[in-house]
């Protein structure tokens, strides 16, 4: 096995989670983490996942990750509201019942189905009209040059 | 008035929001941010207040302030994990109700009153046992040498 001994180096045997796989499509890969869009269509929602080993908590992470997560952070952030001129963003890193490290930034409405509660657990997910994710995954990457 | 032109420079004219002055209690002054304990004694469960008028999401600040929030964010997350020795963090930007921006850092238990919700509206605020809340604010004091 080939070792990676520098940190900003993916983890060799990185995977992302299943339960995050199966909530969303992926929009590209960061330097650091894997950017993804969640199925619900109730809000536009992206996760940034570090692509590293058993990271559970920010401050797991190597220093030099930990500041390039939080780059990525505030990017995407930046684009979502660019891309979906949202009233609120919600960014959370909770990760209480999938462990693996996950950042959500959300895009808030005040009319969508869970305002101003936050969304985790607030409502069933809803399916996106076909095409609208595919639409909404090609805005973010345009904003984000993937 | 004195003008301060530098964006590491407290705002002039900042005040802390009356709904987290009513439901904390002040731990210190950080660089960028005031450093709050929630008063809810069902979690430990610190709060960072930007001192930046205006400021409702983190993009919203200067770069500069950015990177200092955000590092006093993992600053904090560190203090909170030793002094607690909790289970699992739940850092968070959420905002949808107050709108001064400011971001919870939450210790979470596998058996607290939430678990495994996020703590937002999941179930009523239970007061301190005279002086414990003293007891905690003090020990993040001293893990922070404020």
């Amino acid at each position: 096995m080939t070792t990676t001994p520098r940190s900003a180096s993916a983890s060799p045997q990185w995977e992302l989670h299943p339960q995050l796989a199966a909530d969303t499509v992926p929009v590209g890969d960061l330097a650091v983490s894997r950017l993804l869009a969640s199925r619900d269509a109730n809000y536009p929602w992206l996760l940034l996942v570090p692509r590293r080993t058993g990271a559970i908590e920010i401050i797991d992470l190597e220093p030099a990750d930990q500041s390039e997560l939080l780059h990525e952070m505030t990017r995407v952030a930046h684009t979502l509201k660019s891309v979906t001129r949202c009233d609120k963003l919600n960014i959370a890193a909770i990760g209480n019942v999938v462990l693996q490290l996950h950042v959500h930034v959300v895009a808030r409405r005040c009319i969508d189905a869970a305002w101003p509660r936050p969304v985790w657990g607030a409502v069933p997910a809803r399916a996106y009209a076909p095409g609208a994710l595919d639409e909404f995954v090609a805005a973010i990457r345009r904003d984000l040059g993937l």
